[in-house]
């Protein structure tokens, strides 16, 4: 850490900041420059980090210069985390794809969208349970009933199921019925759901928040990591651009980005990020040539039906499409990794 | 709601659109234009929304022309709604000055604190208990112990008390010690938490979520209203921009975007918004001029020994000032709005 | 067009209306709602709509059902526009790559990069000569002898090349030296500059402004085309966010969004939307594998030298890996295209 | 300047980092610590930050300590910067309104328009003549014939005149006819003009590019200023963001910002900002709490036969009442100031 002060502090406001730090247990070096003194302070910066320095008098500027101790990141763990789902890996390699509709609306539907997600290559089934919704109006989902449903259905195609938790007094139920839990975009920082995650062990997928930077969201991740649960997936679905003509606006230089200072697997999730399902093959043909691990993609047989999120589900047939051109581009970019 | 149809609208595609309206217990107006025809639906339009109308092969496009039901808006309630939180109303006039230490962090200096506010003329003792924190290594509050100690300089000083509800399972500790709940940023969202505030019927500042466009802002009030509790204070604290030289952008035409839609207050909260102490007074008093029905101020008695937030804390001393300066142009505006 | 009338409209009021649209050479169609009087206005919508409807008395809301009359659009011309630059053809299934150095620095380095480029199997050599800098005490390119220099080397090694116009007294000296004008993303809504590269019938390059919708964007298109200039090609290079891990954010879904309203090509730079040159590659394979026609990528053959942009420039070694890539990864989706 | 090295740096790679720092100029210091070596560069920064550090080998990171050299500067410069337009002057703890039709349309209407702004107390007269307008179909000015009826209603009402130019072609036209050149928001960035309003040494208002942070638009101040023209006023009046409420989100911490940061006056345009007329008089209100050097408004006699931007017109008769508040909250801020 090193701290600009400005040229006119007084010794006394000095002592108050050397006290501070030293308070802390760190050291300090001084540097003269032309424009002033810098102090280079080191030690246990994670104690000297609670203390306020940027406004004691005299200090002009605090600068970092290493990040917070990180669960998440590469200085901790070089090599990629793979999270075991059932009989799916995410990360390490593989391209994972996760399908399913947006919500879970009955038994005879799901199973038809499963089927085809499974016959198409899929790896897990998605479905909605518990579902955030903008207005208190719309469809909000089916909640337990719903969760009982996946995991039928999943257990009858033979897929692992991943769903939404929306609620820490739901996490018994979430825990005895799923595969893999999903933090939803809402609930990026809704930090007292990621501890009870964090403390399930369970396999988690958090999704980035509308409005999180990268920093934001591998913070969020640390605190699922700091629980002593090392199986946190990362979704990118889009962040909160200007224009309309998308729902959202896909970040894909996420995917390089997490992988620049993480060890974490990172899949994208086309539907949500556009919310028009013409633009979904495109951008989930991108997201496997930009590296990600996997795609999250909503299918459904008759999106006349959809209860929710209709605009942005793909048929089955294009879905096959899809996914047969998504091992040809792995293997151009697994070559690519690999060079 | 008016459907736009392509100009290839075979007649069996037809038929399934007028169907699927009819079944909604809607009625269908035909009008031709050069471009194609267009179909005026009308009746129950909330039944009809739940309709993926825009999805039905033959519809080009579905326009709604009015709002979704909504409690929040002045369709619904023309006159401004007045939330008594103790002995203090906000909304219906008067500036209402909610103000205290970002983080309760021991009785002393709580009660310090407390006092000038008291003293400056502040209305409301603000202060949290339950910190939601980018990092997990962050002091995170005192939990519990920091609600009774707030409820107990509350009652000390003479003022209500305010302070963020993060987690469903806090809600007893939080009404029985509270005399208006905080959702804060990062909750406004968690609709599990809004329907536990709205079954209450306890006073709510709710905060707009970074993210979120002034529509989401009303929708998320929507689902405490929906619940019976019509004690809802929007909060105003900066949304997400692009330009790091203040924490968040404050927006504060959502002021009279507010008011030209909703009979809900709305305050400000400079102190979040910006970040830095030094912005915080002008831009209290700009959220005065604009007409707002109060602000929400961080002030703390020796910022270099506060634990969470010490760059935006002001000193009592210019809170006192600042008081005095809002009297004086909240004088103006409201001959403003009388005239 | 489609005006919603308030319900409290007065006789005189009416006549306002109907008389500013029947004077605009338009018709009137009444339709009758629950929730008041709707007008459809047909005719000759781009008279009408240079009438402010929207504040006369009595009006609510005034919706467009049909966009302004637009060269740029799917219903103006529905197969893809094909843009020929000296021996190169952008847009119409091919996949053209635009590279070479940030700034012409000197005869040397950009012939040794050009011929790098044109080896690896690059279409098009760029480089800037006149440089729009965020600071005016950075290099601001070579001007006219920069042009030259582009000049002698783009036929030295057989490519056509292409620079940044930033004033439209410069236009003589860039038609006579540039295979492609381009305007870069400060200048997209310059719009004097606009009409001159319109004028000229030269091929333009129309980078995307930082703050620009898809709209705007075409809309800017649309200058150059009412020239009757049809040589635009888009290209895509990140828009502002909110995230400083990269330096912009890369819309990718403007890839899908532009070819759902419009016939022009569309190409996307990787390196000035992530200013990170080891985030090109896989952004690069990403915008292949969304449709785009075509990449813009900076290359250097020594970074430290460079003297703009030195970031985000790749070795020509990691270029021409990358462009093995992208012909697989084209391959794969022409074939998902044609199918 | 400081440089963060990689632990694992060769004494080749730190030899040739050296060199580019004493090639430079500058002198080195080392501090070693737990994390790394970094090494603190002083002298000439401005040669250095020329040199590509960052992607030397062994460099981990560069970090300014100080700002590049600005004529925009408190550093520079302490007193605010007064500019004088014609018999007003802007800066110096006046506050001072600009007013006048968004485009001008005739002699009769800006006549009118500009009495009324007169009387009502304002001291410049606006109004465009050359149009920068989104589509090219939308009314574009009247050019030259526009310019000639602004100086003549400016000399017939004794308001000083100030209209955009946006074309370097025409700054002999534009000085000779003008008190004031405005630079708008979508040639922030267009440095050739910034230039040449930089030589002629006209007073300059220069708005805020819509993606344009503080920093960048400091930094287009001083291309101006290093032509040797002190005589520029900032106007922010929105920048680009999420929420369609209202037309930009009006960045009001902007004017404390620039205060902390620089010497030039800087006023507000909440017509552009809000788009809306209703929210025109809250935030000009705003504005003036907050600190503001004025405000740029926009008043026509009848919206409903205004070419542009009808929606947010305000009338004379609401514009005279917000100059009067305007005054009164003027004397209570410059109380606050004073104090």
């Amino acid at each position: 850490m090193l701290l600009v002060l400005t040229p006119t502090i007084t010794p006394a406001e000095r002592s108050a900041v050397d006290e501070a730090i030293r308070g802390a247990g760190c050291t300090i070096a001084e540097t003269h420059t032309r424009r002033g003194m810098l102090l280079v302070v080191d030690g246990d910066l994670d104690r000297v980090r609670q203390v306020p320095l940027a406004v004691f008098p005299g200090v002009r500027k605090v600068i970092g210069l290493s990040k917070p101790y990180a669960l998440s990141s590469l200085e901790h763990q070089a090599e990629q985390t793979v999270v075991a789902v059932g009989n799916t890996r995410v990360g390490g390699g593989s391209f994972a794809v996760m399908a399913g509709p947006c919500a879970i609306e009955d038994h005879a539907t799901l199973l038809a969208i499963a089927t085809q997600v499974r016959d198409a290559g899929g790896n897990l089934l998605r479905g909605g349970a518990y579902k955030p919704r903008t207005s208190p109006y719309s469809f909000r989902g089916l909640g337990l009933d719903g969760l009982l449903m996946l995991r039928d259905v999943g257990l009858e195609v033979g897929l692992p199921v991943v769903s939404e938790i929306t609620d820490p007094r739901h996490i018994e139920a979430c825990i005895s019925n799923l595969d893999m839990l999903q933090i939803g975009t809402r609930n990026m920082s809704n930090f007292d759901l990621l501890v009870e995650v964090g403390k399930s062990g369970h396999p988690v997928l958090l999704k980035r928040g509308r409005s999180a930077t990268i920093a934001d969201w591998l913070n969020a991740a640390e605190y699922i990591l700091a629980q002593g649960n090392p199986n946190v997936v990362l979704c990118e679905r889009g962040i909160r651009g200007f224009d309309t003509a998308t729902r959202n606006t896909l970040d894909l230089a996420a995917v390089p980005a997490v992988r620049a200072q993480s060890h974490l697997p990172i899949i994208v999730d086309p539907s949500h990020a556009t919310g028009r399902s013409s633009f979904v093959a495109p951008l989930a043909r991108a997201a496997c040539a930009a590296g990600a691990d996997g795609a999250m993609i909503e299918v459904h047989t008759d999106p006349t039906r959809a209860r929710s999120d209709a605009e942005q589900a793909m048929l089955p047939v294009d879905f096959r499409d899809l996914l047969d051109d998504l091992r040809l581009i792995h293997k151009v970019c697994h070559r690519a990794v690999d060079a």
